[in-house]
């Protein structure tokens, strides 16, 4: 652990928030940091879990521990909903507490000797928990790189998918499409050649699909589109952004029957058996919205949560590109990733805050490549993200 | 995780209960195997978590990720309700999803190069997930133990307090009070060795203290009321067996601050780096029901469900005393623990399923000194205990 170079990035980004409130008190903050839900859950979907909740104190509703790998009905539904005509099935659903969480459960799965290859930039556990299981080498100041991983480059140049032609192998593969935070999502096409990249290397692929609600555009919302992918990907999810779960904590892993080690025997049962051993279900009230969130009622009520954050981007990506600034991302997920040449993430940041009190994230946070960044969330409500797209303008014409 | 030996012990349990309902279509089953709570949650607590949810469909009552510790007022709550005058501070509570989870949290922080001991028997879960992270040797089948593993042999014979004159060092001790499978309670002067030993040997002590409420003996409930606990114990907590939170899902782990690697850092910061990158906090509903636990009327309540589980403890007990077998435990903790000798325990756990259609668990999964040994659990309903405990009179009469 002394091998982290500092602490993590988003209690980080928290405790600058805070500092800020500290040095001016009667600053209207804006809080576009932290990807954190703020829109209310559809209350069909609360009422399902007031439900769940008050039945406990009944001698018939009373549940003590549910299966480890969750309800069955709801991985069905997970199943179903989200990964229809992939040939996911529902006992290759693993219910969890959340995205962030069933990393770690991954790490743990994989072991300290493996080799790692992450986005750069992305989601900073991927790196972190590798660091904490003793997988990276040294930190390099010169790079802002650990030793022993591989750091696939997302940018513009390459259209933010990396070349895989000059990419080292690594036992493991961490991809997050849409991507956290460049908003970007990986077309079929790129993931194809991903999939056959992990399949002649002999790798995992640990795909992330937290924002894929978000997708608009006609590309993949799950790695199993691709065939063969059952083979080489593990395939972690969340309620959180979907659903606005990020405090009820809800998510799943998939982990396919035919993905095997090479000596052949199957990762699925072991990561059943570290489910088992290091975890003890998801909350069964958190679980009951989950379903409700599936029903077709609930679906199409989270559907128009969803549309208002897109909605939120579009003003921020339309405010910012109106004072020329290069701004990507803003169309598969609900961040907007803008450029600024030659610039400091972190001297950007600190400026925002100071003249404009909006909070942003450091895109040298999420890597080095994410350096001369900053990600802007759209997660907030509606007055606040129009206040700060104006603040923004002002700021940068 | 190859050196794994079987299944968890619980799910393979869970998997012999099923089997006999197929076996046996029309036996009235008695579940007194895996630990699992039975009775309604109080209504007040109930009711707190139904609120919560409800009020995450308003705008006022909305919240998204809490901080990742838990709520303050209800790491305050906790340290108060439970940590009386032992120092311990709502800063060093680390409010999470339950006991098991956190072990797992621990051996992430911990890491893969250390030496660990655990009580022999124990809860599973010390050991296994030290397999997982591979800190032990090759599983020897002549005396059931791993390698590299320092098993504290805890029986009638030492009171069920290991000898540690004769204990090797070890840099981590497991230590769980009231002991699960065994149900004894550790006293204070035993406590106090155990500290003194830890400090002298320079090893952390990781205290599971699940079933402290149901402590009835004049012994401690925390490792905090040993002077100089702080300096080498992190203590593991849940509500699950206290307020019947095992499908809730709600626990907590105490890193005092005078806990020092032997380099002088803080072990408590890099809890919290864990924390912030392994977890995101556990459910908001959840915690709402926490906090409601330990409020004036919720405490109530649930010490009535508490003496319930003991009324049942002592039914079980003393119909197996009647008829001669040798039973320990049953005073701080609700689980019995029957001695069968020169019988092996997988044996006698058939026996009693296929005569009695009663559920147990065979000592042996516990650790090899819980061979000739079975646990009874008495975490059901009153008429399943009373119906068991006539069916097991008439068995062993």
């Amino acid at each position: 652990m002394e091998n982290l170079q500092s602490g993590y990035l988003f209690p980080e980004i928290s405790m600058r928030e805070f500092e800020h409130t500290q040095k001016y008190p009667d600053a209207e903050l804006i809080r576009l940091g932290v990807g954190d839900t703020s829109q209310p859950i559809p209350d069909i979907i609360t009422s399902a879990m007031a439900e769940q909740a008050q039945n406990l104190s009944t001698i018939e509703g009373y549940k003590g521990y549910g299966a480890e790998q969750g309800n069955t009905e709801l991985r069905v539904a997970i199943a179903e909903t989200f990964y229809k005509n992939t040939g996911v099935k529902g006992n290759e659903i693993f219910v969890s507490d959340g995205a962030q969480c069933d990393i770690s459960r991954l790490q743990m799965l994989l072991g300290s000797n493996v080799t790692v290859a992450v986005q750069d930039p992305s989601f900073p556990a991927f790196i972190d928990s590798s660091v904490i299981l003793g997988r990276a080498g040294k930190f390099q100041k010169e790079t802002s790189k650990y030793g022993n991983v591989v750091y696939m480059n997302c940018s513009p140049q390459n259209d933010f998918f990396p070349d895989l032609q000059t990419t080292p192998r690594a036992d493991i593969i961490f991809f997050c499409s849409p991507n956290n935070p460049t908003g970007y999502a990986a077309s079929w096409h790129q993931l194809k050649q991903l999939v056959e990249f992990a399949k002649s290397n002999g790798s995992i692929i640990v795909y992330d699909s937290s924002y894929a609600s978000y997708i608009s555009d006609p590309t993949p919302t799950s790695i199993y589109e691709i065939p063969g992918a059952r083979e080489v990907a593990i395939e972690v999810s969340s309620f959180s952004k979907f659903a606005g779960f990020t405090g009820v904590r809800l998510g799943w892993t998939v982990v396919p029957e035919e993905l095997l080690y090479s000596n052949g025997f199957p990762v699925i049962k072991d990561y059943d058996r570290i489910v088992c051993t290091c975890f003890n279900g998801a909350s069964n009230i958190a679980q009951a919205g989950g379903l409700a969130c599936l029903s077709r009622q609930g679906y199409k009520a989270i559907t128009s949560v969803v549309d208002y954050y897109m909605e939120n981007t579009k003003i921020i990506y339309e405010a910012l590109t109106s004072v020329g600034l290069k701004v990507y991302g803003g169309k598969n997920a609900p961040y907007i990733w803008v450029h600024f040449p030659g610039m400091s993430s972190w001297d950007v940041f600190n400026k925002i805050l100071e003249k404009t009190h909006v909070v942003t994230i450091p895109g040298s946070g999420f890597g080095p490549a994410g350096e001369h960044y900053i990600r802007v969330s759209a997660f907030g409500h509606r007055d606040c993200i129009l206040e700060a797209s104006m603040r923004l303008k002002t700021m940068f014409s």
